[in-house]
């Protein structure tokens, strides 16, 4: 009988932040492709559009017009999907037809002044101000919501409808589910084992040093374990930070240059603007604000669709839909893949 | 202060047959869309093309050549996300990094000979020999694996490979977290109610006819009070079968009935070819075929992802992924549109 080799054999893993198992089917490597081929991500975006609500002086749906920012610009989204003031319904004691109240509120927040530029190739001092930014923003929406999604949609493939690099900031009066899940999980490790599950999970994964993609002195980037999307990663800290506002200037630096480093690695991989959809996961706030959240562990996460080459992206679509979450290349053969790229960006290679 | 009226207030819903909740944001449906549009689907497939593994005999990559059938026809699946034959991982006792058996096979079933022709298309009688064929190998399946998940992939938007009519059938030694999920919330329902969750459901909807698409003697379609894609229906049925194989032949007739109903109506809504991800979920089988079930219903469930067009879909991507699902038109809008819709297909109309 043949030894067990994760990386030939198929096999289901755990992922202990949501309770749930990932099917691991690396010999499906092997079949050749003919499924749907996409787009290249676009290339010629113009520096600046006058179209572009994003961009400097330009007046919005809103009627607004933009300021002619020089650096980072945030503000209200034209068409949220959540709002402040809106009625609630009424409660139903009928077990299959809850609803609940939802109050919220949308951002949008631009990186940069330019429609042509990505986190990687924006210098280091850049992305410290985009980090700054998210930072004052997750302060502010924090003293009133118990959730602040920070995420960034990027390119058309993962519906992106604005090149100009932008992330969306939605808050909301509930937790969403995501964000219940990981906390109902890592509660329940912490009222077992009295640590942190990612603290103690990047510990391991220091030591074991095969999923690692890239490390500074205070984040680690890994595929993680569990990990569902062919290329996905989590940042995670060295230190124990419950919540983006933790973060001291030194960590913010640092974390500056993971994120130019991981994006940098992900465009660098097929040699495009490299879509995903990422975000920023940490304690609850808001009316959670005072609750106990030592068992959170500020994490940011990349979600990329690609999956053999630009234009062939893992399609979530039948049986992970109706069953469980399949993946082909294994998260080992995933951080290998990235680790050994370069942190210089293809494009800025000769310079 | 405003009364609340579900079709234009954001608020949540709860989904009971997996603990979830879902963002509702009807007033979104307002905003202009400036997101990707998506290639039409094609219309223009051969009705035999030699190249296609799918069709009548040509030979697939395994080498095998297809027989000439003349109504369905299954095969083993050449490049399988699931084997049968493979070596287990070792148990670990770290929480953590948690890996398990997952054996299993996989299956294709064509559903047609003609590769031009889909199931709305379909005569009844040709609908209904799918419709035993697909009991057929659930019957056979079931009797060692302990999950059997059908499932078709339709449309190239849903990253299917081949145009050729056919579904798929990937069975498993072990639960898969849709089904896991599924019992549990059943199980529960069941133990506090002494009824089974869905039929309880299909009562009240019968009842209250605001979400009900299509129904006959047997089979009621509706859009569930907690849809997550904007035309995700559900096929429920009018007495409690717990699995696939305990209908009846008047069942499967009216099935057929049904799924030709629900199938025209969605490619009436854009007129086009409607892209889709659907499958059938019942009682656990293998060695849970003996366990107590009278919590599981019988049931077909729906995915599509289009929202606006045929050219613009639903993006299930930040917010989503990170945080929860989130739509705009109601799940009572949705009904009412596919309600209105003819059961006469839009390219059989004059005839
Ligand atoms: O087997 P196919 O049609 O090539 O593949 C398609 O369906 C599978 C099952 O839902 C998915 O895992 C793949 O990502 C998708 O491309
Ligand atoms: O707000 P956008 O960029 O128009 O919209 C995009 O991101 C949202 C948040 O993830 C999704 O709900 C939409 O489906 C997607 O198209």
């Amino acid at each position: 009988i043949m030894d067990f080799r994760a990386e030939d054999h198929q096999h289901i893993r755990y992922n202990p932040l949501k309770g749930e198992w990932i099917l691991v089917s690396p010999h499906r490597m092997k079949r050749p492709w003919s499924g749907q081929v996409e787009d290249v991500t676009e290339d010629d975006v113009p520096e600046f559009d006058p179209q572009n609500p994003l961009c400097p002086g330009v007046k919005r749906a809103s009627g607004e017009v933009n300021p002619k920012y020089e650096s980072t610009f945030a503000f209200p989204n034209d068409f949220p999907a959540l709002l402040d003031d809106v009625p609630s319904p009424s409660e139903s004691d009928d077990p299959l037809f809850q609803m609940g109240s939802a109050k919220g509120h949308c951002r949008v927040l631009c990186f940069h002044p330019k429609s042509n530029v990505t986190l990687p190739v924006m210098t280091l001092q850049e992305i410290r101000t985009v980090i700054d930014r998210w930072i004052e923003e997750m302060q502010t929406l924090s003293e009133k919501f118990d959730w602040v999604q920070i995420f960034e949609n990027k390119g058309s493939m993962m519906g992106c409808s604005n090149p100009h690099p932008h992330c969306q900031i939605w808050s909301s009066s509930f937790l969403p589910n995501e964000a219940r899940i990981k906390d109902q999980y890592q509660r329940e490790y912490f009222q077992k084992y009295n640590k942190p599950l990612l603290m103690d999970y990047v510990k391991k994964e220091i030591n074991k040093k095969e999923r690692i993609v890239v490390e500074n002195c205070h984040w680690v980037v890994v595929v993680p374990f569990w990990a569902t999307w062919p290329f996905e990663t989590m940042i995670l800290p060295k230190e124990h930070f419950k919540r983006f506002t933790d973060l001291k200037n030194i960590h913010k630096d640092s974390l500056a240059d993971i994120i130019k480093k991981i994006t940098t690695k992900y465009d660098n991989l097929f040699r495009v603007s490299f879509p995903y959809s990422m975000g920023w996961h940490g304690a609850p706030t808001g009316s959670k604000m005072k609750e106990d959240a030592n068992h959170w562990v500020f994490h940011g996460i990349y979600y990329p669709p690609l999956l053999r080459s630009a234009t062939v992206k893992k399609f979530m679509v039948g049986y992970e839909l109706l069953a469980q979450a399949q993946r082909d290349l294994t998260p080992e053969q995933a951080a290998e893949r990235l680790r050994n790229l370069s942190t210089v960006h293809y494009k800025q290679e000769n310079k």
